[in-house]
């Protein structure tokens, strides 16, 4: 033990290499799969992105086909697994516990473990479990997936039951990717502690949603689309954002904390949900989300000169699913429905060069304790 | 990043403080709660053993009545996980995808969170969600839990359909006790930083149950039991022993990463294991067992001197929970039955005093790749 290092949050502490995904949190620039993430956010389709996280390599075109119909072979889940979502539903239990309870049960009608196949299965099933989770919340029936749809597609259309347009399937697709990975934050780092010790894929993504779950890492997307709800109403950024900090409280939607400079996953988010917004009824939102933004900014560097406090993925999440149709009760499981993509591939990473993550304690607790039975206490 | 230290294992990184349990490898000591582990597994009941990882102290006999009444008011599972549990079993899961997936709807049916509550929920439903899941596979009608029986009877009540005896129950509980905390090996690591996102208990102990089914992590007790079957089948531990170690084989139950003498656990649960198997009428299978330890350490000392393998927990854990009734399909999903009252205590502790855990990753994919459409791939 002479060379214990005490760290309680590993800020300092790299506990893998790996090709999947760089965050330089001092210039504000995200590599993905080896892409610069505006690079690949605009590009790829979902699938795309998830095999070039597994493969290190865009698929051929050939390639591609098999592996979409492939995932969308895997998106189905039974009887047993609706009445749980069903009831979770009935218990307006929160988004996120519906997906756990979903998630743990994804090998259910699956053949025996296999690292590729349950990869495959469990990327595919998640937009399935949220969405058949959502219309149980809303008193309505199901939808069916259907194969013929890629993997974005589908999951608008079984949420609000009608098929999504182009400009929303892409304006999702570009979200999907631009979160689908980000460096050993603490959902991904649990998924590769839990196949260190070679456990299956399933396991290490529940895990994950559990982790994700936590305010402290999946955020309050939601929070900020009321904010910003309320913003568009009243009119009035300016005095929202005074007010706010006047009462001592956090502006949501600014501030990171790897990121000194603005999250370069705003910028790709504020630039899809411009251009999704202009071409919808509804600029007048987006107007007021980059005017807030604007004002916000300005008055944060007078309050907080040194923090420089820029929009976080959050901000941008909130004005784009919005958009797309997304309701806000599941900005946090679509969180999770892209980033599977990224906790699916660190867990191969882990497995192909594997080594069991198992840190120490310090003991601060009582030693020799005697025992006193019950009836002299 | 300049002081960036690289860590694979985390094998010398302190990630907590922790009053829960202390290891010393080196002379083979273990404290739980405050306590020698010898001291606290033969005297407590299992629920004296929660209460004292949750409370640092022993209850009151008023306080532990209630704490048993509590946790046996919260055993029942409702009809949505009796059906995953039927299906599972239908499928031939292992036990741990039926403890995962039951972890993970364990919500279903309580009140908001809270966590306390969603501790002693935990806690309490474990058992009924093994037995259940080990009736179905058994193609029987699972038993409803007995709130009048304490943890451990009313465990072997519903796996086996019949009241237990006091050396069963006795045998168990000093099972359950000796294996409750273990510092911060892998599964309570994972529900530390599940919980490090302020995230819940429930989805910390689902993290921390795929993180048991690992290999390297929950072990094989199960082939262990095998393996002592077969050698008290044939009366000959020496010509096992050899045949194994000149195949190249590792023994199973024999040595362990953290203990560099025996592991005190091995000692509790031998002695455990001998007290009950006297007063049963097997004694001749643990005559088996003892003899085969001793073939077996002489044998080891004389193949690798240097390394002074002993047995490890796994060895007696086999012996033990078949001869009180537990099946060996079981065995690692009942490390989960009793580890959850560490795993529980743990998320406390790190919840009252939280910090979040999000290490690094050091990247060593590519750089600046440029977008190739799928067409001209």
């Amino acid at each position: 033990m002479s060379n214990e290092v005490l760290s309680r949050g590993l800020e300092d502490v790299s506990v893998a290499e790996t090709r999947l995904s760089q965050i330089d949190g001092e210039v504000g620039e995200l590599t993905i799969g080896g892409f610069p993430v505006d690079e690949l956010a605009v590009n790829a389709t979902y699938e795309e992105s998830v095999f070039l996280l597994l493969h290190d390599r865009l698929p051929s075109s050939e390639e591609l086909d098999d592996f979409r119909s492939d995932l969308a072979a895997r998106r189905g889940i039974g009887d047993e697994v609706h009445a749980v979502l069903q009831r979770a539903a009935d218990e307006q239990k929160p988004a996120m516990d519906a997906l756990r309870m979903g998630a743990a049960a994804a090998t259910l009608g699956t053949g025996d473990e296999d690292v590729d196949e349950d990869i495959r299965r469990i990327v595919a099933v998640f937009p399935t479990i949220v969405a058949t989770y959502w219309r149980y919340l809303q008193d309505e029936d199901p939808v069916e997936p259907r194969a013929e749809f890629s993997h974005a597609k589908n999951y608008l259309y079984m949420l609000n039951g009608v098929e999504p347009t182009d400009d929303e399937v892409r304006g999702l697709e570009t979200y999907l990717n631009t979160v689908i990975d980000h460096g050993l934050n603490a959902s991904t780092f649990s998924a590769r502690v839990v196949v260190s010790t070679e456990s299956d894929v399933v396991s290490a993504v529940t895990a994950a949603v559990g982790t994700l779950k936590g305010p402290l890492h999946g955020g309050a997307p939601g929070p900020v689309l009321d904010m910003l709800q309320t913003v568009h109403e009243s009119g009035n950024p300016e005095e929202y954002v005074r007010e706010t900090l006047a009462a001592g409280e956090r502006l949501m939607g600014f501030g990171h904390r790897v990121y000194r400079v603005r999250d370069p996953r705003a910028a790709v988010l504020s630039e899809a949900a411009e251009r999704f917004y202009e071409a919808s009824d509804d600029d007048e939102f987006f107007q007021t989300v980059t005017s807030f933004e604007d004002v916000a900014v300005d008055i944060l560097e007078e309050h907080k000169p040194d923090r420089r406090l820029q929009t976080n993925v959050e901000f941008y999440t909130a004005a784009l699913l919005h958009g797309v149709g997304v309701p806000k009760e599941l900005f946090t499981a679509t969180f999770g429905i892209s980033r599977v993509g990224g906790w699916t591939a660190h867990c191969r990473e882990q497995l192909e060069d594997n080594r069991l993550i198992r840190p120490r304690a310090r003991y601060v607790g009582e030693n020799d304790r005697t025992w006193t039975p019950v009836s002299n206490r």
